[in-house]
């Protein structure tokens, strides 16, 4: 049962339990004022997490690359979002994890003395593309002005708040009458969209780029299910024509799952609508959700 | 007379000054969680801003350049960094100004339907190089594995915390016993550093990176301080050879001034220490901020 005033979504802040709308952070904490922190993101459907361990995996692993200590063990972590999932009774959820640099102690800029900050909250379920709009599709350009970040700079698989280039691309995307930019790389080659990762089938397989992208639990999934129907896939280096060339384009993300691209540019992708292998790929991820394998179910009673 | 309190600094949010201590932002601010945001820093020394309009003219650039609405006039913005100067009775001060995205409507994520947010701090004077290390000088390297965020992804006109790349190449500089990197861009040329821009004195003239970096208030002030003085000076493509065979180096920033780069990848530059350019640079720099043109002092007893 959730607790009054958590149904909208709650916070861990300072070890804490707090309703969102009155979720902080320290104004100086350098995972703000230099971006210097990683996060990932799980869901809960129907109350169960979503491959929780594999993205608990990821947030350490880019907690270590960023040198960042975490203050909690991975049983605290579980225990926290099951404690947030509990207090505020969501069926679906959004569930961030943030590690941050931290708040600078007086007169020191060196970030190995900073002491490290974990912060977690659950909100209702965020769709990049809306249900309703599931049909439809997403309306996407390929950014011709803005690349993604280069991984010389930024390790994307690193998951990180540089958004920058994405939020550019965005208002490019408003721009040219669309919604959803995919960026390319400084080589021309394809990389992702603000927030998902791109499939796109090409003479029968289902390809995604291979570098300059996050490594996404559900694109990990995508490969998986795929693999099981039958259907070939391939982590390439996606040229941008084979993007225009392609039968079938979708997108995934944890915020979503499986949302097709419907136009590129304004023009139909394919034969236009949703294809049937993105089709198929949406409905056997969906199921994936009760598949004990990847299912940690919350005791909402506990 | 300094409010109780907020000797150490203050902030404003929401409207309201608080203690910097006890400053905070919504966690789920984009300008946090999509580093959707702007912001600039301006000192106060000897009790005066220092070039106070060049910086808001900059940072209301940046504003629109990101399509931030800032809720507030430039007369606003001063009168209320006056009043966090006034409230923290700081005579040498580091003042920033953060203009966000804002906080997500419920289930919205189109940042054109957010009402941006704008906050400030004063907190006492921040040194990249501290004052006694003045003469020691900085000891920097040229990052091996780290290019700086090219300008086709993020402008770095536009200020911003986008620092990942900044913050991988400082864990490079400590690895490598060295405090402050300098970053190049994919084409070999120098950048800028984490929070300054770079000068070499090559042949007498002193160069300083045209493109990929912010065009920071103390370099301009570096350029018609050296104009002053009858030294050469040149916005250039700066090679990295070029920096490697300087005479002098140093950087320059809010946040500490004029600072020698005395070694680069632990060899001595030039001749060793502090040169004579960097030296006259570095005193005409203090004594410009008692200059009117540059200078807007504040009223304590307002």
């Amino acid at each position: 049962m959730s607790r009054p005033g958590l149904e909208g979504g709650a916070a861990l802040v300072d070890g804490e339990v707090v309703p969102i709308a009155s979720a902080r952070i320290p104004i100086l904490d350098f995972g703000f004022t230099r971006s210097d922190c990683t996060y990932d993101v799980v869901a809960v459907w129907e109350g169960a997490f979503f491959r929780l361990d594999d993205h608990l995996d990821r947030f350490e692993r880019s907690c270590r690359a960023l040198h960042l200590s975490l203050p909690h063990t991975r049983e605290e972590i579980v225990a926290i979002l099951m404690e947030l999932i509990r207090a505020t009774g969501l069926r679906e959820a959004y569930v961030e994890v943030i590690c941050t640099r931290g708040v600078p102690p007086a007169g020191v800029r060196d970030p190995r003395q900073f002491v490290n900050r974990f912060y977690a909250f659950a909100i209702p379920y965020v769709w990049i593309l809306r249900p309703e709009e599931g049909e439809r599709g997403m309306d996407a350009i390929v950014s011709r002005v803005v690349q993604r970040i280069a991984p010389t700079s930024v390790d994307p698989r690193v998951k990180n708040f540089h958004w920058g280039d994405l939020t550019r691309a965005m208002y490019e995307a408003f721009d040219r009458d669309a919604r959803y930019p995919i960026l390319l790389d400084a080589r021309g080659s394809v990389t992702e969209g603000p927030g998902f990762n791109v499939f796109a089938l090409v003479d029968g397989a289902l390809l995604t780029p291979a570098a300059g992208v996050l490594e996404g639990i559900t694109r990990k999934t995508v490969l998986e299910l795929a693999a099981r129907e039958g259907i070939e896939t391939a982590v390439v280096d996606l040229r941008e024509e084979q993007l225009r060339s392609a039968a079938e384009i979708f997108a995934s993300s944890t915020a979503g799952g499986i949302m097709p691209v419907t136009t590129l540019d304004g023009a139909a992708v394919g034969a236009g609508g949703v294809g049937p292998v993105t089709e198929l790929i949406r409905t056997r991820y969906w199921e994936a959700h009760s598949d004990p394998a990847y299912a940690t179910p919350v005791d909402y009673d506990a």
